[in-house]
């Protein structure tokens, strides 16, 4: 497929340093070319032995480093816009980390500057798409055999949520996951969001509102429930069971290796979000470079990282007022097709 | 254990028939004694080949027949008021089919009765407390290990619903079962319940509302939410996970023989209630009739069928509003203890 | 059905204190007339409290006590001859649990007394032709839509050997439940059989051969594998899956409350037999007190329990050959149809 | 890591052309420098679009092309020997496909070779040591938690097996990966095989035996049973459960999208290995090129590729004789540890 594909990583944290070691040891196609990060040190650190990569300070003289023709954008949410923007006026193709702008008015903004240029450029890390058991759950639905989905009941379970991890966040982190794949798998955007409030556990940091049960409702009228429960002690637990005119199909029950001893047949729970989905961080990124060499973009567009904004924000207000709030979007632009294609 | 007991069986029809053919072929300790039915030739047909049974129009008239020593009232709900406050008249012990009494004004009332008598007399038919998988639940839940509950997730479908059947009886006839085992597994009174109404089913009668999703409040904070589609086309599902403060548990996943054929792994799926909770039912009647050749009256009592009626008819208030209804209890009499001990 | 069916119990040990308990609490239709033990103050023990029941400590003077219309036979294996003879030539239907009687010999001269009477009063007590699980498995095999059964891959677990188990044992008192249930399944003889011996568990008792590894031809070419390891430490495991020419069929994983809880979800394995198979004794009495009073004997006949029994002493040669030995059965009576009907 | 590893692949078959896919867009580090295959039409096609890449009829000319510093094997078996022997002259890294000598004689000599040379310098594609289940399985029983590995229960399905199957290669073909398994998770040699043959599948063509039940005995006592059924028409199934002296692990049951609809609850079974294993073969080519990097060679090597040949002859040698047939294997050359380390 010709040469390999010189991405500038803007991010050097935990996130950033993962995707700078798929580039070199796991994707096909790609190396990293630059990578850019207001600690130098961890810059050098993330890119040490690797051959050919500039170091930056600025993300934006990471995009103008030589060998650059393409963007990851892993640096904190605040940062995405400026960088989509930068990115957007060199016509380089990105995929930008969720969330792609943290707040819904500069993810318009990334829309609309998207949609002037009139072609996309951006994929958006909602890497749930590239999990084989989503798409298998995707394509029944797309399929039809089930019929018409009525509800999805969701399930979203932290061991434990890091310092400083707020009530807002089990809303716009955590649930932002799930705000995605309901859009993605029902083709629909949500229209309502309500958020419930059982006690919250023991096992819940002081203050935290935590677990919480969200609600959103759809524009064709299904419903989708989500216990988010990021203090939850045991495990990573991702499920999702559609629930259809005909039938209700189920993903995310783990089931590895069962082990019988002492009374009790036992399986392993993953603890942690990059063993669940260390195979969907690697497809996504090996779509996105595959995509790139081909000169397209293809996967989450700006739309859904915007509408995942909205849909947040709505949320958080429903958490806070106890009652339900409404979803409101700007109009589509034409570049952008429906919910989740 | 001495002679065995002799039961009136008021009405024969479906259930009726069902708990003759229980008492006589299936249970121990207990034998047929009279019984009642308005439709004189249904009642014959029901103990037909039995001998020592007398057969009656009024219910009453079954009471007092020879050789009865305790009554199992599984007539229409309408008429269990009246029968449950004759075999009070005549301290004979009483195993009521559910709904107790369809409406809370009269479920107060046979309350009251009992209430003065100063002792039970009747235990009402929640039968999924007699099954193995729910007992092993609320053994786990009272053990503790878990720490407190803070969310049940239940499922109740059916394959279709019977004729005449109404959107107000998702809440009151199929969703009342979720009602007293969510009172029991959680030892704690509904507060509050709120009904949510997905698009209805292609698969659900004209008019129907179906499916329901019903949010229930406890006095202790924990939330209840049942998914109740009665018309689901492929089984009789009823599942129930109760996620607590150090771990989840779930019942209610079928799994039987696995038949690998053809390209899948398939498990059957129960059709019918009467399948699923056959040995419910079985140990059920079993347990009512042991107590009561012992003097005794075990089991779900009145309060609990009490609070099933309140809880049902604000249930139906929130189906009919949209909005959130709150369940109001009188006092309860010292004779009953806490919920779902 | 008319009067209760009075039962003779022989032997009031372990087992013979269950059927009395089951006889007299849990099935319907019967009570216990008489209970015959050597040890006298045994067999008053498990009759404590019932009424109407005569003890002796003559098993034959049990048969002729007043009420005894049917005879329960659980005394030691050796002492099963004499009493089935004697329980034939009173024309008593009988049930016997297994071994029928331990060496071939006896247990020819018993189907050879039955074949002279010339229909069938004994039913042997292979129970688990009565658990709902091998009933389906049975109906599905017998069904046709996998085609023909090639292979049966067996399981058999126990915690622990009770004291003076001996390796022969595994096969003439473990293995021989599925000597019986491979023939039930497949409607075929065993005709050879070889048994391996993998290096003993230091589980096992000093001197135990334990697991062993047990292969059954049949008179149609399949194979019957079986793993029987009773020091397996962890539980009680009956598992068998039926390879097919269309498919595969597997029973006996258990599947009930899955509890997910510090790092891994986990499922209880019963501990015990009486555990596991408790609905089939149950359902195994209730059946044959349900053919008594209609005046019928179905399920095992004595000529499963003679081709268990030859099987089985093949096994014990085999095991102690390393080779493998033939199965030779005496010329089948009329009165019996084919294996496992 | 320094620049891409070229890499001479031989045989533009099935394998071979997916191999190239592999290197070229799935694994990160190595690129595709030669091709050969006596069909120079099917090599050229292998590598269409390909840049930098030579193309031969001669694999020696291969490993001499420009650019080549390792060689991935993938032509048929009786071309691996000279192969392997050429690489070997050159120094070069091979990974070299199953069977690595068809014949144990021929085998023999490769190890003898790469002894002389006195480090290893061939990878065997033995892939199943790299799928996650098998790893999961193997560290299990390396950390001792399970006690001495008594038995391994495996399972080797096909849809159907190619035209030109024969009876052998259900041995040689199929089942050489579960000696490699069964020798890698015990880290013990095989000593004997005895093969049993149940009456043959109808769904088997017309003369092949098929299923077939083999037995191995290994060095240390422990047994291994294999049921390989090359016909089963339902789908791909491996599985594998060790016993253990204080409990069992099981792994192969595909768990995946639970579908309910239409009275049965399902999951889809994988038809193909490639679906099954294509996480595995990923796996094991990226850590090849990952240690060709370094400068290593890991994996299963030419000690594990001659001993699968001697035990699979021995498997053939059982199944026409009907008996059980000894494994003599030569002296291991010090270069070359434990089984299946």
């Amino acid at each position: 497929m010709g040469d390999l594909l010189g991405v500038a990583v803007l991010g050097a944290g935990h996130m950033g340093a993962d995707h700078i070691r798929r580039l070199d040891q796991v994707v096909s196609g790609a190396r990293v070319a630059a990578v850019a990060d207001p600690d130098r040190d961890r810059a050098e650190a993330a890119v040490a032995g690797l051959a050919g990569v500039t170091v930056h300070t600025d993300p934006v003289a990471a995009l103008d480093a030589p060998g650059v023709a393409a963007v990851l954008i892993a640096s904190p949410g605040p940062a995405h816009e400026e960088a989509l923007l930068a990115a957007f006026e060199r016509r380089l193709p990105v995929l930008c980390e969720k969330p792609m702008v943290p707040d819904s008015a500069g993810a318009l903004r990334v829309v609309e500057a998207e949609a002037r240029i009139g072609r996309r450029l951006a994929q958006i890390g909602f890497m749930r798409r590239y999990d084989a058991e989503y798409q298998r759950l995707k394509a029944l639905l797309d399929g039809g055999s089930l019929g018409r989905p009525l509800m999805l009941h969701c399930t979203h379970r932290n061991v434990s949520s890091p310092a400083g991890f707020t009530s807002a966040m089990l809303i716009n982190s955590s649930v932002s996951h799930e705000i995605d794949a309901a859009r993605w798998l029902l083709g629909q955007e949500l229209t309502a969001v309500t958020v419930l409030r059982p006690a919250p556990s023991a096992g819940a940091p002081e203050g935290l509102i935590d677990p919480q049960f969200v609600l959103f409702e759809t524009e064709r009228g299904a419903l989708v429930d989500v216990e988010v429960f990021v203090n939850c002690g045991f495990g990573y637990q991702v499920r999702c069971e559609a629930v259809c005119e005909a039938g209700s199909a189920r993903i995310g029950d783990e089931h590895t290796m069962v082990v019988t001893a002492r009374g009790a047949a036992r399986e392993e729970v993953a603890q942690d979000y990059l063993v669940r989905f260390a195979d969907a961080y690697d497809r996504e990124v090996q779509a996105w470079v595959d995509a790139a060499r081909r000169g397209e973009v293809t996967g989450p567009d700006v739309w859904d990282g915007y509408a995942a904004a909205v849909v947040a924000e709505a949320g958080v207000r429903a958490l806070s007022t106890g009652g339900r709030a409404t979803v409101d979007l700007a109009p589509r632009p034409d570049v952008y097709a429906t919910a989740g294609r």
